[in-house]
């Protein structure tokens, strides 16, 4: 089925994270090459993400937008979804099985995201307060407990219900921001799912096409 | 349309708010009276919910649950999606309205809640800190910072795109956590968006029947 318009989604003009991945345009063009939707991007500074144009898009002035004919969208989780629903490959056609997929989706957004992102928000904003030593342990406590539910609910499973779906696709982006503090090298069956997305020929696209933004080059043909 | 069979949520059995109407069970109470869908309840204790037979249902062992036949859901956003998704009265029928609408249920749950929380979390686990007193502020602000850009976008509109939807539904939720903090006060618009949806009679059929359960009465017919 081909969509009336290339959608446009907006991302960071300069990569916060040096082209790590990070950023939640991520999110969005992950989906877009998993389900093989050809789309274009237009790059958005700190200063204008906060100017009523852009506000008109995105009510907080972040990115990523979203726009396709006259439909303009904000919230990553949303614009995922949006994609899923117009094309196969991200959400299961079973009704049962696609209202679990989608309960990952919240999950991974509302149940995991938080204490991973507090734990983030403190060690970039708080390193130098005083009481940065005493509370990182409880923060890092809070990520800890949540992983091990998840680990746990995994198993042995390659993803987290059935085929891969666009629960897994949040998940794994939501996970990825602990690489490199350890917590997630605590559960390899994580680490191994983490990797497992990271392999992904979508992934990679999608990965390359941010990280170009940072480098200056475009990606691979 | 019939549902084949009435669903089941879970609801905790010792209301930790005094029957406020703040735990997540209170979403899904509201989202089944807007549609008028009936339901059963089953109350769980703090140490049920962390025992294997409720983490079958639940993986990170918390409230609400559904099922409905042999489907079984968590996460409040993804159980209000899915009841908004069966019957008429929660979601637009235009496809671009409805995908703005579902851009609403993630920005409630993943862009104003977190901050929100965060706050909460501090006054009910670090009132007794050091760093209370320093830190608080910081986390108003970044509340404060959020309400004003939700404010702004409400306008003078009765609700957030067009007639209610889960969008409001989920983010009077959220506001609702912010009650006697003086923050929300701030914003008379915000005020006066989460009062006209208490008002609703659907809202109000959730609130009594969660409330019964710690009064113990049921509630009224």
């Amino acid at each position: 089925m081909a969509l009336p318009t290339t959608p446009t989604i907006t991302a960071f003009e300069r990569s916060p994270d040096r082209g790590r991945g990070l950023a939640r345009d991520m999110r969005v063009r992950w989906a877009l090459e998993e389900v093989g939707q050809a789309y274009a991007v237009r790059l958005v500074s700190f200063e204008a993400m906060k100017e009523p144009a852009h506000r008109a898009l995105h009510p907080f002035g972040q990115i990523p937008t979203y726009e396709e004919g006259d439909l303009a969208l904000f919230e990553s989780g949303a614009i995922v979804f949006h994609i899923a629903e117009r094309r196969a490959g991200l959400l299961p056609a079973d009704a049962n099985a696609r209202a679990r997929a989608i309960a990952w989706m919240f999950a991974a957004l509302n149940t995991v995201e938080p204490p991973i992102l507090d734990r983030g928000f403190a060690t970039l904003l708080e390193r130098d307060k005083t009481w940065f030593a005493e509370r990182l342990p409880i923060l890092e406590d809070r990520v800890h407990g949540r992983l091990g539910e998840l680990s746990r609910r995994l198993g042995d499973a390659d993803w987290l219900d059935g085929a891969f779906s666009a629960g897994d696709l949040l998940m794994v982006t939501v996970l990825r921001r602990l690489e490199g503090s350890g917590l997630l090298e605590k559960h390899a069956n994580l680490s191994a799912y983490v990797a497992r997305g990271e392999a992904r020929p979508a992934y990679q696209r999608a990965f390359d096409a941010q990280r170009a933004v940072f480098t200056g080059t475009p990606p691979p043909p």
